[in-house]
């Protein structure tokens, strides 16, 4: 049997089906799809796939010929159903060529509409229409993209401009006007004849008035998009092989400008805002469906209800809304009904909320699309929800419904939409904690601290922000940085304290002298208002209203149903009892990461920190330790008390210590005044600390291991507190966690000091607690030597924050320079800080996780840097195997939805 | 059979031998080997290593039993030859008893000398030497020995002082005195009584006066100590399996003061200095071994010409020195006889040079021991190859023979013997560069110039290097820094150039305003004299002369004998001709890292080098980089001249730009007049360029990724200068390197620029030559991803001072602050920036070797980081069967040894 090369559609009928997506490309298999379910889709037909790799192996001509009969009969057929005749200037049919590939590939291939006009046909078309414009435009729109698609009228260079464009702009200034819709009929006409004339000029060739050459042209060239550079680039990009081929769909084209009884529309099943079971949309009577959206003409409501409410808002008078704009439900009952009816078959067929597209033409409609609406994250969860309680989906469904970056918007404070359209953008960031906030602008963490305990709101504005501005970023509303990443100190601090934070506005100027910033030409004095946005990185001049979100009951349905599925258990990173408290109500069953030099920040803590470091001798250190261990029981105790029963994994002292001491002579000063040394004491020490690369020096158990006595406070904090908790019957699971190992001996040394003061405290206490002890991988050479370390670590935590930077050899605060570049030219897929980079740093955590199970089966693993709450980095973590993952509180939502999702695929 | 437990030796017979070290441990069967071939040594016997695990299984009580028997035989065989009995007081035997492993532990297991002692023999041998003094000073050390070995007399906390030691330092303070020495006979008996009235007080026994007590004592101590804290560290650390076990050694204690016929003496078979074919060594009539090395009497030579020479160079008259300071020749014409044959008897057994120790006890000669000698790099040369001329040992041996980083010595001026004994220690740092120097100080590059041109030696002296300090180190005789390890840009710099540098000496306090150094209690003012052993670290006060070394036939032919056997290449890492040409003299066969960036500080170079930084537009750059270009290219003819015929590999642009701009606010002011900018323009850039850890920030393929117009200019001049280079008849192979790949496409993206580049050069030249692209690795990602990169990358070379930042974590600057403390605590065997990491570092050497070579089989590999030059990394490069090392060209004989040494091993 010969092959089947051409798939017909219309009218109820199809020849192809969804299933034969790999043959017919998804557009053609929907489109088959649609009309098997009754939705009335303008006729056509579907070239296959295959006939793509045929049009390679043979050429143009052999394939034309091959197909010639099929593609008559198929466009007799469309022409029967339509009631038009292709190339016929009495009554038209137009068509459409487009591609459509088994995968999608977004505008990577090449579309024409309006297919079938030539002179005669617009003379034709325009008596019938009445409306000259229209046609006028729709043909020079044809020639425009028939030539630029079909003939190659492209520029010469990529600089260069577009030849029609060229002509567009001389005409516009030869007739004194500025936008295309002041062109008049003649402008078009002339327009259209010096379209042609250039295509004559190029190619040597006359523009094809035949509607045949035409047609067969517009096949050829979307046959030969396949093998465009961006298509060959993306399809290397997705993994797509170049065998799949793309079909093309011809498809009669119908108009919602054809008069009273002709109309275009985009509706959606459900409110895309808030979920609500609903059927709303906008339609334009006459119209085209660019004018739905172009905001030239105020579009109507289609359902009564919708417009009732929409006049209200818009303060319009029931009288003149029923004579102005009236609904599609009042103006066309009939096709209304048609209508409502068919978005409920769609929406049922396919599950899900529809966001559609359809045009009346002289009384009958037709639908150009459909497909799932966007929606915002709480429409998200309603919807899921709803579309379960009403049995159309189930539990995995529903789980799998919802993405989960769009939980932040039910966590955070969002922007006012009205208030949002007429903000003016200041200039732009990273998305470094999401979120909207606004207020007054602040450049340190005193001012911030003083204005708002007066009751103000204010936005703390920094070059780069360090463990000294916590208490500043705390009383602010949001953080905005002019440098640093994703991981940046601003950006993991404010994501910890569920804080909008704009991080690394690269066009963003701080003069904390001037106390201004500069950016887009504006400058900004202390006291002024900024707005953050934290979910898109967008900062905006003035303060833009904002909205308080609460998540709700659908939310904590839909929680519920993750546990039901997930396998890999969410932990928090939480420093204080606040955050551990915020962290468990989102859900998390333990601290994966809890920092203890967040502690030292305040007061008396710090002091006796300064004076530690500054200390020259054991029994100095020694001294100032001992003054500092009572402090950190406490937060401890705070901590394990909001955690009872759970695991909290506290971290041992991990930074370099010049972070804690001053650097700056007037600091300086006063601390040698307190200490009682020499200023030039206090200085030189300071300056011996300096480092070159101090993400690279004495910190973590490096820190540990020279200074056993800071791992023998802290351990006496922890197990103190856990000792003193047990007395008032409250559980503790408390987890040590050595940072920064990269030999297996190093650990070693650690846990023998862990335990060794563990033993002395519990003979002390003539009482003892359960406690484990581990370690972070984030060092490669720990990822690679997890045997040895295993041997005696009982946990591994990964820190992929400092394991992408060593594995990369990138500095979180130093990738702006050239991310952004590496982003643009595909280099890099994603930043490697914000999403897990599976090649690389992925391996060496499945590798250090296989290995570490080599020794010890029952080793603990899991991970806490920030990948811990990126949905995508969270379903690797599962494929791996690892036991949990930890993530900042607010994040701990989106983690629990992650890790139920890859439960679900796996 | 019963399992024989005690192996006799003496008198020229034994019941084991050499080849039994498994059962006797490495003393015990080299003691019965000596007796063997005929060189007397006093005798004894062997209790085995099985004994030792009986010893473990079954007890103290039990194992005596078994061994009594055997034990007491062989005593009295000991009795016999020695004539003298066991614990008679007439005549009495006094034994030694050691461990001995089966590999060696040097100083981790106990060792009793003078065993057989008590009141009554010590009366006897009193009357029998009439030495009291002697007897009693026996006799104290045993008790002292025993009593701390045996019985436990340790102090009771690791900072206690030794009980024993206080009761000397009280006798001491009591008597008045202050050396040992100064205690008379008396004092010595009540030094011995109070020694045993404290075992008594504290063990609440006497101490025993029975021999056999305390021989059984001693032997179940050296079993014990197997066991004991440090023993145990000491296997697991070398591998060494407890089973194993020790054996124990008993042997007669024979005594050079005896009398006027008793002698004692060491002696080596050839000069350990030059490595001349004579019999020398000292030797002192009637007197203990450590006598002749105390310093308390002037030793005496042992053959005449020795002693003939010796008394020239002292200044002592022909006729004193027969009378006071015979030879042993003329002094004991006999027993030197004996020894001269047994000397040459021992070094022909052994094939190498023997170090020997021998005491002659009433007029018989005794063996004590012998081994091979230590000796200097030229000794150890000429040594080796005289040994294989005169037919004792092989080629292989012969390359064997030779300790790789003992050929530095060969190859670096030395201090003179004589000078560096009156020298003073000034200060100590890591010895970063061999050689000895000695200048001036000076504190900045300008100055180092400046007096070098005067005609004086200088010694730079900096806090750290840069590159803006090249000039100065190339000027001077020597380099010490403060800061920074064996892989600083001090220390690397320094290699390459061949210049002595101690680096990172810690103590050392530099003032450049005040324009002086401080250190060990010293100031040092600028022009004052000082000098460094960059092969010890040391800094001595004052100029201490230094003499040239000349590597000479010798050497040349062990080189040539390493070719012959050697698997892997040797390549230098060299930047000017200079450089290239010394290497190439030291045999290296082609450039492994040509570093470009050291091209760009002089002059010219250096400000358009500043422009193009500077410079805010693409155009603005390529305007500067068409200014470097031709300097570039001439830079390369000159290499590639040098190195015809062999491949040189180029690396492209590496360190961070803020490297190569002025960062005082002078220079910045000198730079915006030149480049006619405003200052603040110029400090804005150059602070918009500052980073926070620069090492993992805006460098290497980074650079040449986010400007491409860097590598296009480098490409350029290259490929120019091959074709250059070419039209005068010079064969080029050049190789271009990216430096610092991470990610595959970022590789791919630097390829397309080179190939390009060179289409358009070899377009616009008419002509083309060949050429490699390949990347280094010195990235962990890249180890990880090797495979994905050797798609593209014709070669790789692994940058292990950079991989080795990476993957352990550390910044080669700042180790300093735990480094010493890792290394003291053993959590690192090496500085991994000395000795390649095998198990991290190598893993990723070894799988990103495998992955690219799975992908692209004749991918060559190298080494291009410090390592390069370091014997053990070398090896460890065999093993993983990379192509070649490249190291500076001081080390290229090194490696090429030590390359040779690996292939012979296997």
């Amino acid at each position: 049997m010969e092959k089947k090369r051409v798939y017909t559609f219309g009218n109820g009928e199809a020849e192809g089906r969804a299933e034969m997506k790999n043959l017919l490309g998804g557009k053609g298999a929907n489109l088959a799809e649609m009309n098997l379910i009754g939705v009335p889709v303008p006729p056509g037909f579907t070239i296959t796939t295959e006939v793509c790799n045929e049009y390679y192996e043979k050429g143009k001509e052999a394939v034309v010929a091959l197909l010639k009969d099929d593609v008559e009969h198929a466009l007799s057929g469309v022409e029967r159903q339509m009631n038009a005749t292709f190339g016929d200037a009495g009554n038209p049919l137009l068509v459409s060529v487009r591609s459509g590939a088994r995968a999608s590939m977004p505008g990577m291939m090449d579309t024409i509409l309006n297919l079938g006009l030539n002179e005669d046909v617009v003379e034709g078309l325009t008596e019938r229409t009445g409306n000259p414009r229209f046609v006028w435009d729709s043909y020079r729109r044809f020639v425009q993209m028939y030539g630029d698609v079909v003939l190659g009228m492209k520029p010469f260079e990529k600089n260069e401009a577009d030849p029609f464009e060229v002509i567009i702009d001389r005409v516009k200034e030869a007739k004194g006007v500025r936008l295309d819709t002041e062109l008049t009929v003649g402008d078009l006409q002339e327009l259209t004849a010096r379209f042609k004339e250039a295509v004559r000029k190029q190619t040597g060739r006359d523009f094809p008035d035949d509607v045949r050459e035409q047609l067969w042209g517009a096949v050829c060239a979307v046959f030969d998009s396949w093998m465009n550079d961006r298509a060959i680039l993306y399809r290397k990009m997705e993994g797509i092989p170049a065998e799949w081929g793309t079909a093309v769909n011809v498809q009669a084209m119908v108009f919602g400008n054809m008069g009273r009884t002709s109309a275009t529309g985009v509706a959606f099943s459900r409110d895309a805002a808030t979920g609500e079971n609903r059927f709303v949309g906008e339609y334009l009577i006459n119209a085209q469906g660019e004018d739905v959206v172009a905001g030239i003409r105020t579009p109507q409501q289609i359902t009564k209800t919708g417009s009732e409410r929409w006049a209200k808002l818009a303060g319009i008078s029931e009288e003149k809304r029923r004579a102005e704009y009236p609904s599609m439900e009042e103006a066309m009952p009939e096709i209304y009904g048609q209508l409502d009816a068919l978005q409920q078959k769609l929406e049922n067929h396919y599950r899900d909320m529809q966001d559609m597209e359809f045009t009346v033409q002289e009384g009958r409609l037709w639908f150009l699309q459909t497909r799932s609406g966007k929606r915002t994250g709480a429409a998200m969860v309603k919807i899921a929800m709803d579309l379960l309680r009403e049995g159309v989906i189930d539990e995995k469904t529903a789980v799998m419904r919802v993405e989960p970056n769009k939980l932040d918007e039910l966590l955070h404070p969002v922007f006012d939409t009205a208030a949002l359209r007429r903000a003016k953008v200041l200039t732009k960031g990273l998305a470094a904690s999401p979120g909207a906030a606004s207020g007054r602008i602040v450049f340190n963490a005193d001012d911030a601290s003083v204005r708002a305990a007066a009751g103000e709101r204010v936005i703390m504005v920094r070059v780069e922000t360090s463990p000294e501005d916590l208490a500043g970023m705390a009383a602010a509303e949001g953080i905005l940085t002019a440098r640093g990443g994703m991981t940046s100190h601003a950006a993991v601090v404010a994501r910890g304290m569920g804080k909008c934070c704009v991080s690394g506005a690269g066009e963003l100027v701080v003069d904390y002298a001037a106390g201004c910033l500069r950016a887009g030409g504006v400058t900004l004095q202390e006291g002024d208002f900024i707005s953050l946005n934290g979910s898109t990185g967008e900062v905006y001049l003035g303060a833009v209203a904002t909205k308080e979100a609460e998540p709700d009951a659908d939310f904590s349905e839909l929680m519920a149903l993750c546990d039901k599925y997930t396998k890999l258990l969410v932990r928090t990173n939480a420093d204080t009892p606040h955050d551990a408290e915020k962290a468990r109500e989102f859900g998390a069953v333990g601290i994966g990461l809890c920092r203890t030099e967040h502690m030292f920040f305040e007061g008396e803590k710090i002091r006796a920190m300064r004076e530690m470091i500054l200390a020259e001798t054991v029994e100095g250190r020694r001294r100032a330790l001992e003054k500092i261990l009572p402090y950190q029981q406490e937060d401890f105790k705070g901590i394990f008390r909001v955690m009872a029963g759970c695991p909290v994994t506290v971290r041992l002292l991990d930074p370099p210590l010049h972070e804690f001491v001053p650097h700056h002579e007037k600091e300086q000063r006063e601390l040698a005044e307190i200490m009682g040394v020499t200023y030039d004491c206090i200085r030189e020490r300071v300056e011996s600390l300096h480092e070159a690369n101090p993400m690279l020096g004495h910190r973590g158990c490096r820190l540990g291991n020279t200074c056993p006595e800071i791992t023998e406070m802290q351990t006496r904090a922890i197990l103190g507190a856990a000792l003193d908790l047990k007395a008032e019957g409250v559980e503790t699971l408390p987890e040590i966690m050595v940072p920064l190992t990269g030999i297996s001996h190093e650990f070693a040394a650690q846990e023998d000091v862990i335990r060794r003061t563990a033993a002395e405290l519990f003979d002390e206490r003539g009482d003892r607690v359960a406690f484990k002890v581990g370690t972070m991988i984030e060092i490669p050479r720990a990822a690679l030597t997890a045997d040895r370390i295993a041997g005696k670590a009982e946990f591994f935590s990964f820190g992929t924050n400092d394991l992408t930077q060593m594995t990369f050899g990138y500095s979180r605060d130093d990738i702006a320079s050239f991310l952004p570049a590496y982003l643009d030219m595909k280099i890099l897929p994603d930043d490697p800080f914000r999403v897990l980079d599976r090649n690389g740093v992925g391996q060496l955590v499945r590798m250090a996780t296989e290995k570490g199970r080599s020794v010890r089966p029952d080793l603990k693993c899991g991970i806490c840097g920030e990948h811990g709450g990126e949905p995508s980095s969270v379903k690797f973590c599962h494929t791996v195997g690892l036991d949990y993952v930890s993530c900042s509180p607010y994040r701990v939502p989106v983690a629990r939805l992650a890790a139920a999702q890859a439960a679900i695929e796996g």
